[in-house]
């Protein structure tokens, strides 16, 4: 995908967003409806109209790609393009009206994400990132890099303690003791704090491939370090949809600090 | 204290939230001025900047009033005023770059808190209320009230696990084991979200006088109830500066449910 065609697709997301935001800034306080899935997470009505509606936006535009969503059925037309959809990470925050949930879509070629991005509608941030560009409502961002940032210093955020499993959560409560500061919370947010230096580690259990793979462009735009708790690269497979144990760091030595406090 | 003096009092916090603004929004990441204080929570140069700015407004044009904040001396004048003064609430969130944290200042006559004000500058949301009037920027609130709260359907919010004792954490778990949702995080803007009807319960423990005084004229202008964990009034002792343990919920039969399960 050469960066022309880049243009062109960062054109789709502001698309998308635009007419995504209309169906989710749409929710009233006194709705309920909500149903909760296999995996105890919540789903509401906004998630799955806004996820038909990307998946209608790329049919039309891109009809031999391929389409993976949180809440519908995967479309595999074997194309060497996938589009990955999370019509809504955080829906808790969502249900709860705090603005950090976003809107996620990330493009992979050949299983690995290439172009991403997060859209927070209530804060009125659109991130794209592609190769070394991060781009924040159409402009790009440069940041300057924090320096000699270990565990001991560190600003560690996480979604929440009951997303871990038991044996982990001990790994992480004695990471929390090490670092500077942790905050709960955050989904994808926490992530573009990342991308911004703002805080400079995320742990997390049991992600499902949209709530990672279309962050991942984001965070290598800006050198974020990103494995699995291995120390391995976060590998997509269209056919197992495993699930992902991630850190996200600031810095090298300090995601490798990481991974041997929990191994 | 008449009305007539509360639209006086409301032109103050606009005036004092303004300027704090332009000290708290003026942070920059690089940045690592902050120390640990006894209570093991962090403190930057922005809360003490804050805090001695509004310390000087208030001094300048109340002369005669008593003054708490939490990052300076008691002030007591022995004036039936007190203005109790947060600079920051929710520090960690500041300095992780997460926009929930605020601003907050509350009057109390008397030792009853009077007027409360949140400012989140990040949101550019500055709620003042007193009596049965919320305002947000200026304007009127008006919400309609949820009906048919109760434990097992409600949105549960609280700042952090780290923040409750080992054996209050089991109770706690055991509420979040019954609700609808239940989210991390927050600090005051948790009660802002309670106050506009998004969530239904809050519960905190060790909450300092500073971080709830000045949300109870919001809370009581939405007839939200709030209490201590026994049911009791949150009643506040110049003198004693005892932390409080606060259950607040939208309804009283939930909070009376919540009052069960923690005792």
């Amino acid at each position: 995908m050469s960066i022309d065609n880049f243009s062109s697709y960062a054109d789709c997301f502001n698309e998308i967003s635009q007419n995504v935001r209309k169906i989710t800034l749409n929710k009233s306080i006194l709705e309920n409806n909500y149903t909760i899935k296999k995996d105890d997470s919540p789903v509401t009505i906004y998630d799955i109209e806004a996820e038909n509606y990307i998946r209608k936006y790329i049919e039309n535009n891109f009809p031999s790609h391929n389409i993976i969503g949180e809440e519908l059925k995967i479309i595999d037309k074997k194309s060497e393009y996938t589009w990955i959809i999370d019509p809504i990470d955080g829906t808790k925050s969502f249900m709860s009206g705090r603005p950090l949930w976003g809107t996620m879509i990330g493009i992979l070629k050949k299983n690995k994400p290439i172009i991403g991005m997060v859209d927070f509608p209530e804060l009125d941030q659109l991130w794209i990132g592609h190769n070394d560009q991060l781009i924040l409502n159409g402009n790009d961002c440069h940041f300057v890099e924090k320096e000699n940032i270990t565990l001991n210093n560190a600003i560690f955020a996480s979604t929440a303690p009951e997303l871990f499993e038991f044996l982990n959560l001990q790994k992480i409560n004695a990471i929390i003791n090490k670092v500077r500061i942790n905050i709960w919370s955050g989904d994808c947010h926490n992530y573009i704090l990342l991308a911004q230096g703002k805080i400079d580690l995320v742990i997390e259990e049991n992600l499902n491939s949209w709530d990672i793979l279309p962050l991942i462009p984001i965070l290598k735009s800006r050198k974020i370090a990103i494995t699995d708790w291995s120390g391995s690269e976060i590998s997509f497979d269209f056919k197992t949809q495993k699930k992902f144990k991630v850190i996200a760091a600031c810095k090298r030595n300090l995601l490798n600090e990481v991974i041997q406090l929990l191994n």
